[in-house]
């Protein structure tokens, strides 16, 4: 299992567009460049939704346009639909992600529309990408549970994962959204989903809300999968459980995976810094368990 | 994977040991009772330790009198010494646990002893215990990383526990002390320990200051490891890095095990009922992921 692991970092996206206070855009874009300057060189930047829907990610453009001269590394944001994706390409976007739900109940509750429709609002946006040679990434949510609807059956995951493997997205990320799979679920559901598309083409986008996540990328490692997605700190929270925990901490993925002798090129003290910094202006310390036993030992030696 | 698991719970020992506040002989007898009522049937208690050292196990005599009329659950207790196996004995004690550390480094500090000192002392314990019909459980820490010494070769841990178990120990709890292990690291400590004594004797006494701990108790029990010690709430901090997390909380274990569908005959609601009013009483909120987020579920649907 000693082969390289892709880290997408979701801090300034999926981490910051749950959290009560909204960050200025200069300190996103310093965020970005703290994460950069950290080793991780695939940063999830922004979202081009509404900003009254999400006011945290409001001025993602200026974001992606503060971050365009930073070398060495892949900016992703997020599009919604067409116009998203028009405003995308206007601030230079590259690679943008597309997302659809595995629940019907969280498709109608998150974006409003079946999962069929928000299929077809997808179609363009992945036909115009094609012709402009950028990439899509696709995000499924819920996969291993949904707020709404409960259990999610592994084969709703794998066909909606082959509709936008076969739609053109190069990548796949499966999003246990609310964080309540375990391990057995996560094995069957990789392994429903790498029957209809190459398990290199995978991507796992674990929250961490009962603690399982470190289980369940483990449990997928084995399958095969080799990129995995997080967020410094373990920002996010989560809107189903305000107060709970959200994405997996980028800081316990990359000691779990140092650890097992695979190399991230993520140091630690650098990753540790850009999460103190943005917690700091968040108001609370990190969730991540690795943020806080080392910040709680450098207090230690400090004293 | 499917057969059952047993849970060690350690909060009223391991947990409260380390916690800066001590809390009351009649708080700590409502906490056991508490546990036994949310289906954990092995708690140990207290230790019969010096009170100047740690004052959080004093009157662990009347602690162990005060829960012998709890029926359906068997009570252990920590002993160090002779003396201590005593003191236990008067109070009416059947199951002892001894412990030795996998690092000279780290029994110097702890007890101030060497690792084979340590073996001597504890040989008139176990010749005792058997003596009396009393069954002695071995704890090894610093399985998986030492806070002095560093790595710790699994080879080590063998050798210890074989030494344990051939002394007439009837289960080996192997105890990464400080949370410091990773899966692969795991995974060759246990196939190591298993060459030497069954696997059926093991017991995983993972701490999660890092976050690795379910990760690691997912290994250990593809490896065959079926017995698991964690704590309500995740009590029990790190003595080597104040304010990280403790024991693997007894929630969280709970929550993986039954989501792979192995059950555990624990009352998830009573068991968040004794996390919340230890937690209380120690004046912080509890840091088990799974504890967090159900009381966040509470929290939101009470609103």
């Amino acid at each position: 299992m000693s082969d390289r692991v892709r880290i997408i970092e979701m801090g300034p996206r999926d981490g910051l567009q749950n959290e009560k206070s909204a960050i200025s855009v200069e300190a996103r874009i310093a965020f970005v460049q703290a994460l950069v300057a950290a080793g991780l060189t695939t940063v999830e930047v922004g979202a081009f939704v509404s900003p009254k829907a999400i006011p945290q990610m409001a001025s993602s453009d200026a974001v992606l346009r503060g971050v365009s001269h930073v070398k060495g590394a892949e900016f992703h944001v997020l599009v919604p639909n067409e116009k998203g994706y028009d405003a995308a390409r206007a601030a230079g976007a590259k690679v943008v992600s597309v997302f659809a739900a595995a629940s019907e109940g969280f498709s109608r509750a998150n974006i409003n529309c079946s999962v069929a429709e928000s299929i077809e609002r997808f179609k363009p946006v992945l036909a115009r990408a094609k012709a402009d040679g950028v990439k899509v990434r696709g995000y499924i949510s819920c996969v291993l549970g949904c707020p709404f609807d409960g259990e999610i059956k592994p084969k709703a995951v794998a066909d909606l994962a082959k509709t936008l493997w076969d739609l053109g997205c190069y990548e796949i990320s499966l999003g246990d959204t609310i964080g309540v799979g375990t391990p057995g679920k996560a094995k069957a559901m990789l392994r429903a989903v790498s029957a209809n598309i190459p398990v290199a083409s995978l991507a796992m986008h674990f929250h961490d809300t009962y603690g399982q996540a470190l289980a369940n990328l483990y449990v997928g490692m084995e399958e095969g999968v080799r990129v995995i997605d997080s967020a410094a700190g373990g920002l996010g929270g989560c809107p189903y459980a305000p107060g709970a925990t959200g994405n997996v901490a980028t800081e316990d993925v990359v000691y779990m995976l140092e650890g097992m002798g695979i190399r991230t090129g993520i140091d630690m003290e650098r990753l540790l810094a850009a999460t103190n910094e943005i917690s700091r202006l968040l108001g609370r310390p990190p969730v991540s368990r690795v943020a806080t036993a080392l910040n709680a030992k450098k207090k230690r030696a400090s004293l």
